[in-house]
C-alpha cells in the first residue's frame, strides 16, 4: 500500500489537550518521523485558560497558544485543525475550520445530533479540496487493519456473521456524580456515542452496509449525584442491537459503559463461509484466526508483515499501542490530503456511523430501515 | 446443599445408545458410587437392531437388551426411563412412559413443536407423583453452579445485561450431506433447538423470566447435497436476539451451528452492578469473576469448595469433564424422584425454554411477548 | 491403536478409599462401559475403620469388605489390587499382592526410597506373567496422548529443549500443620515425590531417556506447627533442575507444593526444529501448536479424532476430566494383562522415573548422570 | 514518584538507525511533549552512508547528518550520544563518548566480552558526573514497574522462587544466513547476549542479585549456510540454568532464539510466600496476581494508576506500547542528568549483569558463584 505523503510541512492548529488531545499532539509529533514526509508545522494550540494553553504548547512543541479557538481555526499559518473538544462543541467548530479553509481532523463521535452531523456533513461535501477525518483510532490499529485484508481477500469466504461488544465500566459506579455528559443536550448519546459508534466503524469496515436495525437501550441508574441532589440521567447507559446488513449477513451488536471490569473491551467476531476471525482490543496486538481445514484459532500477533505496524517496529510480537493508532491515522489524514486515497472515515462516511448509532438510540425494540 | 438420594434402588431403561444414550449409561453407573444412595437397576435397554441392543447392554451392564421401545417402557422392573432418541421420537415416548407411571429423564430439546411440547408438559402435570427431567447438561457443571449461586447471593448486585451465544460448527461445511435433521417436520428448529435452548436454559437460571424477544434467523446454506441432487434446509443455521426480562434486565443472545472454529463454544457474561460473571463452556473448569473495587477479572477454577465436584475430586483444577454433568443430573432426577428439591428443568421449566426458542423461531425481527 | 482387552472378567481388589482410591473404584465401573470387553468383578474393598470399608464398599459396588489389606491381597476372587494407600505402605502392599500371584495397579510415586523401587522392580521383574501400572493418570489424557503422537510422527522435527514445570500451592499456607508427610521417612520426598514425578512421567514420554541433572531444593518454610510446637519439614517444598537428555536435547524442570494460586499447573513446551507444542493440565482439553511456517500457535481442543477421547463423547471441545484418564489408565492395565501393548510405566519404567526424582534431591546442584 | 526533569535543552546525538535506532529517535521526540520538562535539541544523526544519515535525519528531525561517529561524539553541541549501532562498536564508542565528557545512552549487551564491560564501566565510574543508561527496554513498561513495586512492598510476601524465560524464533531456521552475529568475536554471545540479559535485567530488579548459576547452553543449529558453504555457528542457540539469589531465593532461567513461535515471550513469574506474580511481554498490558485468600489469578491491565502510563493515556486497557517503554527509559535517562535518582541500568549495574550471563555461557554445568 503506497501512501502519499506530504512533501511540503503543513500547518497544525491543536483545539483541547484532553485525553485525545494529547494523543493528537504526539500523532502529529510522530508522523513524519516514522513515515516519512514533511514534518508539520504545529503552529498554534487551543486551550483554555490562556496559562493552560501556554504551558502545553510549549510542553507538546507547538509554537503559539491561545484561548480562542476562533483565532485558532482562523490562522493564516494553519492548513489542518485537530478539534478534540467536548461533543458539543463540534460542530461550530468544525463548520468554522471549513469555511476558513482548513482541512479537518475530528474526534468522534461527529456531533450530539443528527442534525448536526448532517449538516456538518453537507459542509464537508461543498469543499471537496478540503479534507476531513475522524477520530475512529481503532481501525488503525494493524491487527485490525490485517482482519480487514483477510476478509477482503475471502481468506475466510464469505461474511455471514458478525458478533460485536464494545464494553468499559466508566459508569459503572452509581456514585459517578451527575455531569452534562448525561444530558441528552449536553452529551448527545451515552455508550452508542462514546464507544457503540467505534464498534459500528470497525463493523462496517468488515461487514459493509447496514440494512435494518433493532436495537434497545437502558439506564442502569436512573439518576447520579449532584450537588443539587440526584439529578436525571437522559442517555443510555447500554444499548443492544441486531442488525441486518445489505449483503445479507446478519449481525449483533452491544455496548455498555457500566460493564464492571471492562477496560476497553471493543471485542468482535466475524463468521465466515471458510472461517472465523475473533478480536479483542485489550488484546490488540492478537488476532485469532480460524480457517475451514485447521485444528483450532490460530494466535496472529502483530509484526512486520503488516506495513503500519513495520514503520514502528521490524521485530513481531514486540507491542503496538494504542497511541500508535492514532499516527497512522495522521498519516492516513495527510495523505487524503496529498491526493491519495481517502480511507477516511471522514464526514460523510462518518454520518453513516452516526445514522446507525441514532437509530438504535431511537428504535426501542422496533426495525429501523437505514 | 443436603440432596435427598432413593434409599431403594430403581429400575431402570435406557432408550437410544448413541452421543447421550452412552453417557446416560456412564451417569446412571456412577450416580450411586459419586453420591452415595442406593444403586439403580439397569434393567433394559433399547436400540434397533437387537443385535446392537444386546452388544451394548453388555457393554453397559444392563441386565436386559430389546429392539423394542414400548416394551422397555412398559417393563415392569422399571421405574425411570432415559429417553436419548431423536427429537421425533420424544413426545411418543415421554407420554407413554408417563402412561406407564415411570419417571422419565428425556434429552432436550423436549419435542418437534410447541403443540408437542405443551401436550407434554400437560402429560406430566397430570401425574405429579412422577419426576421429569430434561438433558440440561450444562446446568449442573460445577463452575455454572457456582455462577448461579454468586448471582443468587447478589455477589454482583443486581443483575442488569446478558450477553451470551451458543456456537459450534458441525454445520458450517456447505458438503455436509443433507439429512431429515435439517427438515422442519423431522429435525424440529436448527441452531436453537440444538444448542440455543441449552444457552437459555442457563440464561434463565441466571436472569430470571424472559418477558420479550425480538430475533432473526439465517440459513447459511439453503441447500445441502443428497443423493437425489442438493435438498433444501428448512432450519436456521444460526439466530440472534435481543431480550428484555422480567426483571427489567436485557441481553442478546446468539446461536450457531455453522461458527467455523467453534466447538462447544457456550459463552456468556452477567453484568451486575457491583460486578461481572463471565463463562465459556469450552474452557468449564474457569469461571471469570469481576467484583467492585477489584483490579480485573479473576480465574475461578472448579474446586471442592463446590460440592458437586468435591464429590467427584477433592482437588481444585483437576478438571471436571463434560461427562461428568450428566452423572450430577441424575443425581438430581434421583433426588427429585425421592421427594428432594425438583432442580428440572422437569417438563413444566422446559415448555418455557421451548416457548423461548420458537418465539424466537417466529419472530423474523418483530418483539414477541412471553 | 487396536486395544486388546480381556474376554473374560477379572477379580478387583481395591486398598484405600481416598483421593485416588474412589478414582481407581469410578475407573473400574466405567471401563468396560466405555471400551468393551468384559466387565472387571468388584470383589473386595480394604479400609480401616471396618464400618468405613463397609459404607464404601457398598457405595462403589463392591461385593466385599474388610480392614486387613493381607486378606483383600489373598482373596483367590482376586485378580488385581488396586493400592491407593499412603506411599509408605507401597513397598509392602505390592510384593504381598505381587507373591499372591496378582497384577498390582499402585499409585505414584513407587515408594519411599530408591531401595524400596528398585526391591519392587525386581519383584515385578521376577514374575512376568503379572502386570504392574503406576498410577501416572496425566500420561492418559487425550490432549497429552496427541502430544506423544505428533512428537513421534516428527510433526514439530526434532525436539531440541523441554521446558515443565508442575505447581500446586496445597503446602504454601505456612500454618498448614506438621505431618508425618513432611518427614523422608514417613512421606518420602516432597514435591519431587508428589508432583514432580508425573511431570517426568509425561517428559519421558515425550523426551526420552535422561543422561544427566543438575538440581537444588528449597524448604519454605522450615517448621510447621504442630500441637507439640514447630517441628521440622524435612522433605523439599519445591525443586529446580536442568536437564541433558541421551538425544542430545536439553531440559529445564521446576515442581513446587508452595507454588500461591496453582492448582493444577502440569505445563510444560517441548521446542523442536520444526515446531512447538505447549500444555497445561489446568487446561487440559487444550494443546498449543505452532509448526513452521504457520502463523502463531493453534488451539487444538479435544475431539473425537483422538480415540481415547471417541469412546466417552463423540463431539469436540466438549470436556474429557480429570477422572476420565483413570479409566483409560484401566483399560490399558487390562489391556497388558491381556497379552497387549505395555504402555506403563510398570514397575521398571516407574523405577527409572524414581531414579530421576531422588538425583534431583541428591543433586545439590551438582550434576548426576544417570 | 516525582522526576527531576531539565530545565534546559540537552543537545542529542543519536548513532545507529536500525531498530533500536528509530526507537530512539521517537523517544527523543516525545520524553518531554510527554512528561514536560525542556525538549532536547536533536543535534546530529550518525549512519553510513552519508546519504542514509541525511534523509533519516531529515526523517527523524535531527539537524545535522554525519557519517562519522567521531564526529558526532565530538560535537560541541552534543550533551548526551544514543548508541544503537552494533555490539562490536559499542566499547569504542561509550569510551569515546565519555572522553568527550558526553552522557551516554547506550543499547544492550554492552559489549562482547566482560574485559571489555569491565573496561566501560570503569571509564563510567571515572566519570561521576556524566550519566549512563542502557537500553533494557522492558524494565520500564507500566505492568513490570507495577510488579516491582508489590514485590517491595510486599504484597506476594517474601519472594522465594523465580521462574522465568525469553524466547523468540528469529534463529530457528536453519536456513537463516550464517553471518557475523554467529561468531563470538563478532557477535559476543547468542542468545544470552540478545535475549537472556533482558531477563536477568528483570529477574534482578524482582529478586535482587545471584549468588551462583549453573547453566548449560547448546547450538541447535551447527552451521548455517553460507556463500562459501556451511561455517560454524559459535555462540549459543539456547541457554538454561538454575540460580541461587544472595537472598536465599532459587530460580530457573532460560534462554531461546531457536523456539518456533515464539516472538517475544519474555515471561517469568515470582513465588511469594504470600502470592504470586506472572507476566509474559506477549500481552504486556497483562500483568496476573494472585494473593493468599484470592479465588485465583486475576488480570490486571494497565491503566493510569501507574504514573508512567497515565502520561500517555488516561484510560486503563488503552494498550502501551514496546515503542513507549523506550520514552519511559529517556525519561530516566534525563532525571539521572538531571541529578534525580539513578534508575538505571547504569554501567556499573550493566556490567553485573554481563558477569550473570557470562557465567551462564561458561558453567557447562558446573555451579558458578558470582
Amino acid at each position: 500500500m503506497t501512501k502519499i505523503l506530504p512533501s511540503s510541512p503543513l500547518g497544525v492548529a491543536l483545539i483541547g489537550t484532553g485525553f485525545m488531545g494529547k494523543c493528537h499532539a504526539l500523532a502529529w509529533r510522530n508522523v513524519a518521523a516514522t513515515f516519512g514526509g514533511a514534518h508539520p508545522r504545529l503552529e498554534v494550540l487551543c486551550d483554555l485558560p490562556d496559562s493552560k494553553a501556554q504551558g502545553l504548547a510549549q510542553q507538546f512543541g507547538f509554537a503559539r497558544a491561545t484561548g480562542d479557538w476562533r483565532a485558532a481555526v482562523n490562522d493564516p499559518a494553519v492548513d489542518v485543525v485537530s478539534i478534540t473538544t467536548p461533543n458539543g462543541t463540534h460542530r461550530e467548530m468544525a463548520e468554522a475550520a471549513l469555511a476558513a479553509g482548513k482541512h479537518v481532523w475530528l474526534e468522534k463521535p461527529m456531533a450530539l445530533t443528527l442534525t448536526d452531523a448532517q449538516a456538518m456533513a453537507d459542509a464537508a461535501a461543498a469543499r471537496p479540496g478540503q479534507a476531513t477525518m475522524l477520530g475512529y483510532n481503532y481501525l488503525r490499529s494493524p491487527a485490525f487493519q490485517a482482519a480487514v485484508r483477510m476478509v477482503q481477500a475471502g481468506e475466510i469466504g464469505t461474511p455471514r456473521a458478525f458478533r460485536g461488544v464494545y464494553d468499559e465500566d466508566y459508569a459503572a459506579d452509581p456514585d459517578l456524580p451527575w455531569s452534562w455528559r448525561h444530558t441528552l443536550a449536553g452529551g448527545g448519546l451515552g455508550a452508542l456515542g462514546d464507544l457503540g459508534c467505534h464498534l459500528i466503524s470497525q463493523m462496517v469496515a468488515l461487514m459493509g452496509p447496514v440494512a435494518e436495525v433493532t436495537a434497545i437501550t437502558d439506564i442502569a441508574h436512573a439518576t447520579r449525584p449532584s450537588p443539587e441532589g440526584p439529578r436525571a440521567v437522559e442517555n443510555e447507559d447500554s444499548a443492544l442491537a441486531i442488525l441486518r446488513f445489505a449483503s445479507g449477513a446478519q449481525g449483533s451488536f452491544a455496548t455498555s459503559r457500566v460493564a464492571r471490569g471492562r477496560k476497553c473491551r471493543l471485542q468482535w467476531e466475524v463468521h465466515g463461509t471458510l472461517g472465523t476471525l475473533v478480536f479483542d482490543q485489550e488484546n490488540m496486538n492478537e488476532l485469532w484466526v480460524h480457517r475451514a481445514g485447521e485444528a483450532g484459532f490460530t494466535r496472529h500477533l502483530t509484526g512486520p508483515e503488516q506495513p503500519d505496524f513495520a514503520a514502528f517496529c521490524p521485530a513481531p510480537g514486540h507491542n503496538f499501542g494504542f497511541n500508535e493508532q492514532k499516527v497512522i491515522e495522521a498519516r492516513d489524514l495527510l495523505a487524503a490530503i496529498a491526493g491519495g486515497p481517502v480511507t477516511g472515515p471522514d464526514f460523510a462516511a462518518g454520518l453513516q456511523i452516526e445514522r446507525i448509532i441514532h437509530a438504535m438510540a431511537a428504535s426501542d425494540g422496533r426495525p429501523v430501515t437505514l
